[in-house]
This record gives structure tokens, C-alpha cells and sequence, in this order.
């Protein structure tokens, strides 16, 4: 079971993943939590060159980190963790990529960047991804008072491409992609992951707190 | 006029880039010299993680990692060059992809290798590429004494499918790769590269100190 959470900065989805993870433990299920990029110590390192608002990063080199940092991911964390029989639950994964490098800046033909999802990942797709969805005023309104990284600071238009983009992702694999209102509260989206969880994974919520 | 050095370490390629540089500077052209991975502050950045002895990759990180650097290293230097209507030297480009990544590893399938340089370089094609071909052999021997990096830690048969592959590249593509062999002297060799260049563009060597 590889369950991802995606959505705008500002979306609450690192949040519900922690609180999904906290319950999925309190089930008796063994669980690791990543976030992508990040999770390895070259990952981590890339996240740094990535985020960092001062870095000046051509829209391709963007990409093929972004890239690099998943494979670790995959290889030192993900498949090593699924193997074992763990939960593994991500924050971010390749929708991000498609929601951002793709949708977002258009950097290469969609057609190709499925490609490259395929190489970087060895084919490996998510169980399950939560998409957290909310318009990019209320979160921007949420995360005001914070500073920006360098993909942060992209213009409105640039943030809205990737919400649209998320959101015809969704439509286009609704077996894997569930979308939740995230203008919801807290409780009522993690209510509503559960849920769904439950729903797909039926012998995960059986004889144990609701 | 975008010329690239290739070949595997100790075959001289370096030495030979930059005494190609003096000469052409020499007959009034404008040069830069650079190597990729590098040449950009986040390529450089990348190169580190790259080479480190310590680093532990995945070879789909590898691979994209040197996609990374590559990208940035034509967006923001290559392409600016030639534009600006001066000589481009790069030690190593995208053909060592294909030899280390490609030959040595196997990590992609050669096609989908094609591809990934499309979209790192843009299209972006040297001029002409000089591949200096040593036996494996030979170039351990004059590297002897030297500490490894990353790559040039691999084994001994990485290393001769790596020399396969550039071999093979000649072969298949010599309007732009010409292999000269890397066993004769330097000044050999640097005779060798001048005689092709001046056969390609007749005005370098006109009128100048030969």
C-alpha cells in the first residue's frame, strides 16, 4: 500500500498525511513516511539546490532533479519499504511533476514527461493518491506570514496552472486519483481520507477504533 | 563552431581541450572552455555529488543528475555563447551519457537515452566531437597514483564497455565524431585534432602561425 498526498503549498496535505499515518499506527499497521524531494541523504541534498530561493535553475535542470531525487526515493526508501510490507505514505510524488513542471511551466511535451515518470520510478505508480484541492487564494491566505522557497514564489497564474492541472489529473485517473475539498476543516478532510481508505482497504479499519 | 572532448579518464582529452584553446586563441577567435558536468555554480554543485566517492546513487539518480548539470550548463553558458559568435570547448557532453550511462550501465533503454538528450540539450548538437581512444589499460597506467572518483572507481570491464560504446559512436555517426588514436604523443594527438579541424573550417588555420 503507496499512498501519496498532492496539492498547492498551503493545501494541508503534510498535515493529513501525519494524521493518517497516526491512525494507520494506531491499526497495528507498520508505516514510513517520506516526502519527495527528500528522504535520502543525496535527495535532501538536491531538495536543498531545488528550494533554495536563490538558486537560478533552468526549467530543464528543474526537471532532472526533481527526477534524480525520486529515483533515490524509489530505490533507497519506497520499494525497500513496500517490500518489507509497510505503509509507506509520501508527501508529494510524480503528480507533482506533471502538476508543476508540466502543467504548471510546460517544460517538456506531457507525452514525454509520462516517460521519464516511467524511467524515474521503474513503473512503480501509487496505491492511492490523496489530492488535497482548494483555490490558490485561501492558500495563499493560509500560508501568509510564511517565507517563500524558490517554487513559493512563482506568480498566481503559475499556481493556478497547477491546481487545474491536479484537478484534470483526477479526472483523467479516478481509480487512482480521489480529489477531497480540502476548504473543508481539518477533521472533516482526514474524515474524508479515511473514508475512502476504508472503502479500498476494507480489513484496514475491521475490529480496531473507528 | 561547438567542439566536444570525449573519451574515457587518462585518455588525455582534457590536456588536448585546452592546448586546442591556446592554438584557436592564437588565430583571433573567441573562446570558452568549460566541462560538463559543471561550468554553472549548480552544475559545479551537482559535479560534487556526482564524483563523490562517498555518494551512494542509484543509477537512474546518476543519470539524471547529468541531465541536470547538462541542461544548465547550455541555458546558461553553451547556447549564450554561440549566440554571442565564440568558440565553445566542452570536456565531455552528452556522449558520455551514452558511454557511461548508456554502455557502461545500461541504465535506460539507448532509444529513451536519445530522447533524454533531446530534451536536456534542446536539440542543441556539437559541431564536431573528438573522441580520444586509449585502451583501458593505458589509461589506468598513466592515471596510476592518482585517487578515483566515483565513476573511475568502477570495475575494469565498466570501464572497456564505456571505450565499446564511444567506439561505436564514431562509427555510427562520422560527420561529427572523430576518433583519433590517443596512444600517440600529445603533440600527435594535437596535430591530429588541428589537421581535422582546419580540413572542416578553412579559414581557422588561414593566414596565421600554423
Amino acid at each position: 500500500m503507496f499512498i501519496t498526498f498532492e496539492g498547492i503549498d498551503g493545501s494541508g496535505k503534510s498535515t493529513q498525511m501525519r494524521h493518517l499515518a497516526t491512525w494507520l499506527q494506531e491499526r497495528g499497521q507498520a508505516v514510513e513516511t517520506m516526502r519527495d524531494p527528500g528522504g535520502t541523504q543525496v535527495a535532501e541534498q538536491v531538495r536543498t539546490l531545488l528550494l533554495d530561493p536563490t538558486s537560478s535553475l533552468d526549467n530543464r535542470t528543474e526537471l532532472f532533479l526533481f527526477a534524480a531525487a525520486r529515483a533515490q526515493l524509489v530505490a533507497e526508501r519506497i520499494r525497500p519499504a513496500l517490500q518489507a510490507g509497510r505503509v509507506v505514505l509520501c508527501d508529494r510524488f510524480y503528480d507533482s511533476t506533471t502538476a508543476y513542471q508540466g502543467g504548471g511551466r510546460n517544460t517538456v511535451p506531457r507525452a514525454w514527461l509520462h516517460s521519464l515518470h516511467e524511467q524515474t520510478t521503474g513503473g512503480l505508480m501509487p496505491t492511492r493518491t490523496y489530492l488535497i484541492d482548494v483555490p490558490v487564494e485561501e492558500a495563499a491566505r493560509r500560508r501568509r506570514g510564511e517565507s517563500d522557497d524558490r517554487m513559493e514564489q512563482e506568480a498566481w497564474a503559475f499556481h493556478e496552472r497547477v491546481r487545474t492541472t491536479y484537478r484534470s489529473l483526477a479526472e483523467e485517473e479516478p481509480t487512482r486519483v480521489c480529489c477531497i475539498d480540502g476548504t473543508q476543516s481539518p477533521v472533516q478532510v482526514q474524515g474524508a481520507i479515511r473514508a475512502d481508505l476504508k472503502a479500498i482497504w476494507p480489513s484496514v479499519g475491521a475490529g480496531t477504533p473507528s
